[in-house]
């Protein structure tokens, strides 16, 4: 299903007044600061986040899982759930697959139906964490640091080929997340797992399109829970330099240990040209996969603090951007909406930061007024402003209130069934 | 399939040399610092562990699962591992059930069976935490703590129903783990679903035998990512005197926040007469359920000091000991085996402390002694002591070699096929 | 030194152009909403938070500590510099002293100080972590816990005259915090030191005038690192519970081990009617002690949003509010500023949760409306509000541009001269 | 003063009957698991451990100091500590000088006592975290990293101060820790200041002495508790490769975030020829600096297991080894004497792991089989292995009873009083 251009036009007009007169006090308050409103809302709007095709599914914890509705069972219904997001946000413009959940039946017919609903693939990423029915090799014991010749081959293997379908689609990276490492003291040999798992990122870096770049995630501990091959930042800059200059690190946020400073992590990244990616989502206590922003929305500005500071410096390193969450009580797709409302508005805040005063307070290490000058760009209210992109893109005033009143939810289950369920975790 | 008698004691043949000579160097060592080696060794020999009945087949995490052939498929296929377990160890003497996972086909079969394998039930578990199919109201807002009326009196008559079936069984506890809580910020009335949680708790209280024993299990977090109701031991102690003098709080090891001092709430929870039952497993970072003593050995052997201190203090105080793991890429039957070694080796060594000498090196604040003495028990080599206890009990010198040399999972595998799994997480 | 009315008028002048067409925008973004901006107004001004009076100096760490001038060197000073605060805020009426830091070197001297400054006595603490000059018995072993007798004596004699020194100047409360632990395995019998504590606090207790409360402060570790006495709430509302209906639990937010969910334990304290106080800062790591709302300013939203809930239902249960930050690399004042417009904005967010919409999205487990209905109030920009509460007290609408246009810190230098130190951390 | 070789003598002979009864029994045990009781003697005799010269007299927190009496008031003085702790286990002949703490009076005088003593100087530790009375600029903002050039040029002089020093006295390396970072959100520009630390660091680097090795330590967080410029091994990896081949990563066990893998970085650290020294200390919560093994020896052991393992495949890789304790509650040398003989003990375990049978169980993945086999290793009572070591080469079998009987403590009370302090922390 889609929604059509006139239901959300009906949408904006219903809200157009509240939202003029929201945004002309959005517009002064900025202007008091010295923020050019139109330079901000374009910033917005050109901002896309791209939306993993395993999100559009209720997702569930290791003790049990709670379906919603109308879950898409194909990848073209998994399209069809993107666009509809990208229709009431216009800020989700691509799709992120993971082979092999998504394997296309019919290419062609895939890329073409991505085309009409206005969507591009975004970098695509390699399963070698679960074992496929009727694989030859299990991962149970790793795969590209397995010992196993054979596991470790079929694991290579595999990344090369969704490289190529990642090709046939227009991807221009491969993400490689690896659960690779071990639960307990002892049990693998650490260095000889992290040569292994080098020698074979650099067999399937060779194998990428001059084109396309490798992000290689990091995570500090889950699914193994004694020792990860690539644990940390540290790591995966050093697998990313071994293998070239288009290998780079992704962060997902959720992947640290307690307390990580993760935007000083990204800083550091893009100092050293390594920041390839980011995985958004929120947590508390670990990969909780969390709503981006439902819990800590000053680190996520923090963190577009050091993003917006460094495509300054140099606009070429604007890494890849992604949602990773995990829905696993709400609505998908409610869902997805939160979480790029939120990531937007991170973003719209760390642009209303003035760094030219804040550069001279941090020359004088006035560090009152650094935090004066840090916390009060995140203390306005630029809603009106993400309201405002939206409607200039033909996307809803208020995505989640559409969403609800036009009865999506519902009629995804008519469409599909109280039952089905989307493939991923 | 069962172990013959015979082949334990060619086992035990085979090895006796060697123990022999081991088990005398052991007894001199312990001569040295005055411990009476068979009282220890009776000690050792009076412990034993439930084992879960969820914990004979492969775990996973939500990232995927590895199976293992021959696991149990049926009740009695359980109670037939743990009997090969307790075959082998001699310490593993009953089994706690998991409803509806564990519900007997016929009740008389499975008590006539259990008696047949010398093992009891232990502790009873419900589960409020994952929906069954065909089931009236779903758990996805809770159960216990449910605000729906209709959820939260299925999970308290669920909870009676346990009751009566542990009752027909010869369990006299029931063990209420809740996974209830909130997964963001505003989501649930914090203090509603607490008061709700009590209340409910108190009707299960009321329906129990006069001769049962409440256990109400904490966790900080995992599945609910913001808020668990039950979270920490302050609530659980809360709630055990909201029901009652028969209402404890029972201990898993990894449902602590990082850095936890677990020992110090054992002690206090004996202190106030409210420590009701262990669940053991072992962590590095989270509900890791890893093999006891498999990372954090000497945190497990703290914990037998202060409950070996509080048994001496109040015999009664006993708690309900049960292993609570969950083995990703071990055999389960071997890694069992292996975390009960770990108990009893941790509870020997505790049981060598000295504890006149302690008391007095604490009464002259000589901290550096009270440090030699607490690991100079550590660091005893007591190992021949378990060897010796299990050869008495007519138990395996060495349970996993002569698991491995009986090919005892080759021949389930043989009994039971290659893809059965058994129910659990 | 004090600022004239005539001053703070001048700058409110200056400002008052800017500040009125903020409040405007402001008063309309609350009438959208629903909200009073009058009774939030008027909320904020009945607001007040005590100043501890070691915070006024520089703090420091173990490695070593940063002298700012200026500092206060006697408990007269103290006041003055509270007076400051509280003329720029209006919102740090009272002020809560540390013995034996602050022992007044005339009573009635201090007394009337205070009054002329308009300022009161909060909470008391008392201080048995240190060793001071000449003191009897050391708590290198612990104080209320300790197995010394003459050191517990001495310690529980301590507490008796912080109280009759606060009834002398009029607190109506005292605070105890307790480093006493141990930093090693086996070093204390932990339940030994537990009754102990019940004990001692349990004859502070009784040596409290009718209307005083007792504040048991928890924390999970530091100074000791391997336990703590009190460690955790639940112990702290155990030892309330041992004393009598006047003792209560204070949070202090920095208290806590990673990750803990301190809005739950607010709400758990609250409905058990064991919330006594709150001492006020922010953490990344342990107890940092930094400028409250600088790290997580949404956790401080969250825990304002049980507190006003709690005071909702329970208009008594007001606790006793109070800072505890240190300062190592500010002006203590200016960070003091800070601290009370972060509290106070969070305050003021919290109002602004519709909590009738709340409890109906609750009622219907909505959770993505849920979690609108409490980001919809933090995302407010209420500042505004917080100036026209300071404007309507006489206070300035910007403090710290005040306090520096003032030359506050100037004057104080040379006043006190660069090398006085104040007592305290 | 000095122990005589006759007083260690008469106590060796004393407890000479247990000890060889000990011995042999633990030999058998050896030779059962086929490990030479002779070569491992020989390994533990050569291994040798630095004393930092700050950890003679008692430490403290933020929160208050508890003095000894008898604490070294002078570098002379606490060379004579070292070389009574040296005379009790022959396992601490050298000693870590920190500057400006220990700077000589007099040269030639502290070298030729350290060599009548028997001492040589480790590496070197320079200070830039305090401000010494004097300063001309303030390491307030920070030092290598700062953006004050004076201050961060009086850093690097500093250091290179330092290495001159150093170079009189024998030491071949320098041990930088920088505190630098900041306390709030935004107070620095993080890549700015990671740059000006790597921009110090090459200028001290170029000024050591062609055969000096450069330890650059990190820590994730304390004395600042926002961002710490060398938070990881990651950062500190990057700072060495941007210096070249002679600088290294220096670990200490206390400066990491909850839950750390610290073996996996050891592991990953010497696959890079990275490693460069260790500072040795236990901790539960932070950087606790805590004794050697005296809240996780299991940890110990499995961070030997790398070492063990990488120095057996790089036998030039051996880093440089050094204790850094804080010694609150103890005295400092018995603190020490434990700490020694907690990393011996685990060298010795680390030893014993047969490690053919464990490449076999790696290549075979028997996860459980490892376990064993590690665990095997842990759970030999290696005790006596240190004695032989000890009485060979002339140390006491017993270095803390004898520490005790020969009244050491008391004697240096006699000598240097109760009143003195030790420079450090």
């Amino acid at each position: 299903m889609r929604l059509s251009t006139q239901t959300i036009q009906d949408h904006n007009t219903q809200l157009d007044a509240r939202h003029q007169a929201a945004l002309k006090r959005c517009r002064e308050a900025l202007d008091e600061i010295g923020v050019d409103a139109e330079v901000l809302i374009s910033k917005i709007e050109a901002l896309s986040i791209a939306i993993p095709s395993w999100a559009m599914g209720a997702g569930g914890t290791r003790f049990g899982r709670f379906s919603i509705g109308g879950e898409p069972a194909s990848l073209e219904q998994k399209l069809y759930d993107v666009a509809i997001i990208n229709d009431l946000t216009a800020s989700a413009k691509s799709v992120s697959l993971h082979i092999p959940w998504d394997i296309p039946r019919d290419l062609q017919q895939s890329k073409s139906l991505a085309a009409d609903l206005g969507l591009t693939f975004d970098a695509i990423n390699s399963n070698s964490f679960q074992d496929q029915k009727d694989q030859g090799h299990s991962y149970r014991h790793g795969s590209l640091s397995s010992n196993v010749k054979a596991a470790q081959r079929q694991a290579i293997d595999h990344n090369i080929e969704v490289i190529n379908l990642g090709e046939a689609l227009g991807s221009k990276a491969l993400t490689v997340w690896l659960a690779d490492g071990s639960n307990f003291p002892g049990q693998v040999d650490l260095r000889a797992a992290l040569s292994r798992t080098r020698d074979a990122l650099q067999e399937i870096y060779a194998a990428m399109p001059a084109d396309w770049t490798l992000l290689v995630e990091y995570k500090a501990y889950e699914p193994n829970f004694y020792s990860t091959v690539i644990a940390d930042w540290g790591t995966s800059v050093y697998l990313a330099e071994s293998c070239g200059d288009r290998a780079h690190t992704l962060v997902d946020l959720g992947h640290h240990l307690p307390n990580t400073n993760i935007e000083q992590i990204v800083a550091t990244l893009m100092m050293r040209g390594r920041l390839g990616g980011f995985h958004f989502n929120d947590s508390k206590y670990g990969d909780d996969d969390l709503t981006c922003g439902s819990v800590k929305p000053y680190q996520l500005f923090l963190i577009f603090n050091e993003l917006v500071q460094g495509m300054l410096d140099d606009p070429s390193s604007e890494p890849a951007w992604m949602i990773d969450a995990s829905h696993n009580i709400k609505d998908p797709l409610e869902d997805l909406i939160q979480s790029l409302d939120a990531i937007l508005l991170a973003y719209a805040k760390a642009l209303c930061i003035n760094r030219s005063i804040l550069a001279e307070a941090r020359t004088n290490n006035d560090v009152v007024h650094c935090q004066e000058i840090i916390q009060s760009a995140f203390l306005m209210d630029l809603r009106p402003i993400l309201q405002e992109a939206r409607v200039r893109a033909g996307a809803a005033i208020s995505p989640i209130q559409l969403y609800r009143s036009a009865k999506i939810r519902e009629q995804l289950i008519k469409e599909r069934g109280h039952m089905t369920q989307a493939t991923g975790l």
